[in-house]
């Protein structure tokens, strides 16, 4: 039931969160220092997990295997109560998890109802061990994800072409992991460029290493030369994630997206995104595009790099519109931005 | 003859460059731990003028008054020799500091063998102290160069909304202070968005000190945010200095303004470049775009941010064609990217 070791080290199971029923915590790998250092977060309660989500300890996905290995947790911490008082700490657990980050308020509200409808009916049933079973609920869906983007990650690496240099944004999680094996069993020759991604460097700590651990060649830009690089380093393809693709096209991803599309789109080099129109969010007035604490801006691993009268931004995220983008990815295979309503939805 | 204080501290005299005749020594402010830090560098002969040039202690125009300053060094260190002997010192120092950087090669070679002629001038009239007479040749260039700049500000705030958000990029040394002059006179209430410009850090450490030096209200993004940020913020105007404007109306500059100033075109936002065209490049098929260490875009702060078998890639400038640019604020007034051939070359 443990990690797939062909995996690297951000996509393991254990590393990403890990309920552990003896500790009674769940362990999140910090992504924030990775690969830096190699540190864990460990947390005692719900609402430890919901700060290390906000605080940005996991991202990409972590966040929602996180908090589904919170419910589990949850359910450890009042077991052996009635029903109903065991009902009332998941809800509130559920609530305060749904609500850790906006812009996919929507999707994390989805994960944490699931593990709840799971506990309902475990309780109905009986089941004594609530924690395990939502902790293997966790881990199911987590197999389930790894088998749909897998599928996903055929269907990318058939874009790339036979000798290709690709282009990412950010860490695209299980995503990246299922591509370059796709890559690999396609016999692919990819390089791969990937802009940091300020404020975190995502695309330098985690993107990047998470290619070098899989045995690509790979090469990391500032965010400021994308538009430069895609046609000095003559890339083929520009790819990435999606925290929210909307049922009419828009993607919403890692601030940054939008102006690599634009430059894409400029100098006709296609932008494919992965993952599954979201029926929440038929457009992109219903998402809400999350600010963060400005000083994390206006910092570097901690250091202050301007005059303390000097104001930060940071909004996280932002929208690219369909006409940037030449396809999406889904589970249901390629689809173009403007016919995503031929998606059939679960 | 000193620093005018009205300007901030990027642009006084004494902390660009400056040759001290009793220390025998040109004292750079050192541009890349500024304002965390106010440091010097002093170099005690021309060759670590240009290795300073390299490094980036200086930036924007400041190498070019370095190397103007440096020119008086040399003629200090060989001052009472032959004539021939003087000549052949300031020749070989000349063309070290030409290469100090790629991308500015022609301009550089423009001011150190102005300082040149200068030299053969003040040796053919029997001048004794050629390295005071170099320095006030360096301390000229920049006055013609603060009152030609001084009316490229004006015209540039008059450009400016009563009530404005503007984008800059990068710093634009002279110009930005000349600009906040002109908008200060203007009774213009406008207020800045700087984007950081990894991996130096230059615009939340240099640009927006300086405005925020200058009292106006100003606010720091990182590299990956323009494109959000100009439709976010209702950004009215983006502007920026620019290291060469060819013949036909390409700008090079900072690494990033390509990908603004595409996102401005997208969003109809003006985007107007302060500077004259430069004869010596009637096309941008002259320039060479300087690659600097790939390390630099691999760590921060001097700290490694990934697994050490990923590489690096570092493109200091980028190349904005004439169809992204609205307007060339030049010394001979505005100017459309493609009518730059009714310029008047001096």
């Amino acid at each position: 039931m443990r990690a797939d070791h062909g995996l690297p080290t951000l996509l393991r199971y254990e590393n990403i969160a890990w309920y552990d029923e003896e500790a009674a915590h769940v362990r999140l790998l910090d992504r924030r220092v990775y690969p830096r250092e190699l540190r864990y977060v460990d947390c005692s309660n719900p609402e430890e997990v919901r700060l290390a989500i906000q605080g940005m300890v996991t991202q990409s996905y972590g966040p929602f295997t996180a908090a589904a290995m919170a419910m589990a947790l949850a359910a450890r911490s009042c077991q052996g109560q009635t029903e109903s008082k065991q009902l009332a700490v998941l809800q509130q657990a559920a609530e305060r998890l749904a609500t850790a980050r906006p812009t996919t308020e929507a999707q994390m509200r989805a994960v944490v109802e699931d593990q709840l409808a799971i506990a309902r009916q475990a309780l109905t049933a009986g089941e004594s061990r609530l924690d395990l079973r939502l902790k293997n609920a966790a881990i199911e869906r987590l197999n389930q994800r790894y088998t749909r983007i897998e599928r996903q990650g055929e269907i990318l690496a058939e874009l790339f072409p036979q000798n290709g240099r690709i282009m990412t944004q950010c860490f695209a999680d299980t995503m990246i992991g299922m591509m370059l094996r796709a890559a690999r069993r396609q016999n692919k020759n990819v390089e791969f460029y990937c802009p940091e991604t300020r404020p975190f460097y995502q695309g330098s700590r985690l993107t990047a290493s998470c290619i070098a651990e899989m045995g690509f060649p790979v090469t990391v830009i500032t965010d400021n030369m994308p538009g430069y690089v895609l046609k000095a380093k003559s890339i083929d393809l520009f790819t990435s994630a999606a925290d929210v693709i909307t049922g009419d096209g828009h993607v919403i991803n890692k601030i940054g997206t939008f102006q690599i599309a634009l430059a894409c789109h400029y100098h006709d080099i296609p932008y494919y995104v992965s993952g599954d129109p979201d029926p929440r969010h038929p457009t992109a007035a219903t998402v809400c595009i999350e600010e963060r604490n400005p000083r994390e801006v206006l910092e570097s691993l901690g250091c202050c790099l301007t005059l303390p009268e000097v104001q930060g931004y940071y909004p996280a995220f932002d929208l690219t519109p369909p006409e940037l983008v030449r396809g999406v990815i889904s589970s249901q295979g390629l689809f173009r931005p403007d016919a995503l309503s031929k998606f059939c939805y679960s």
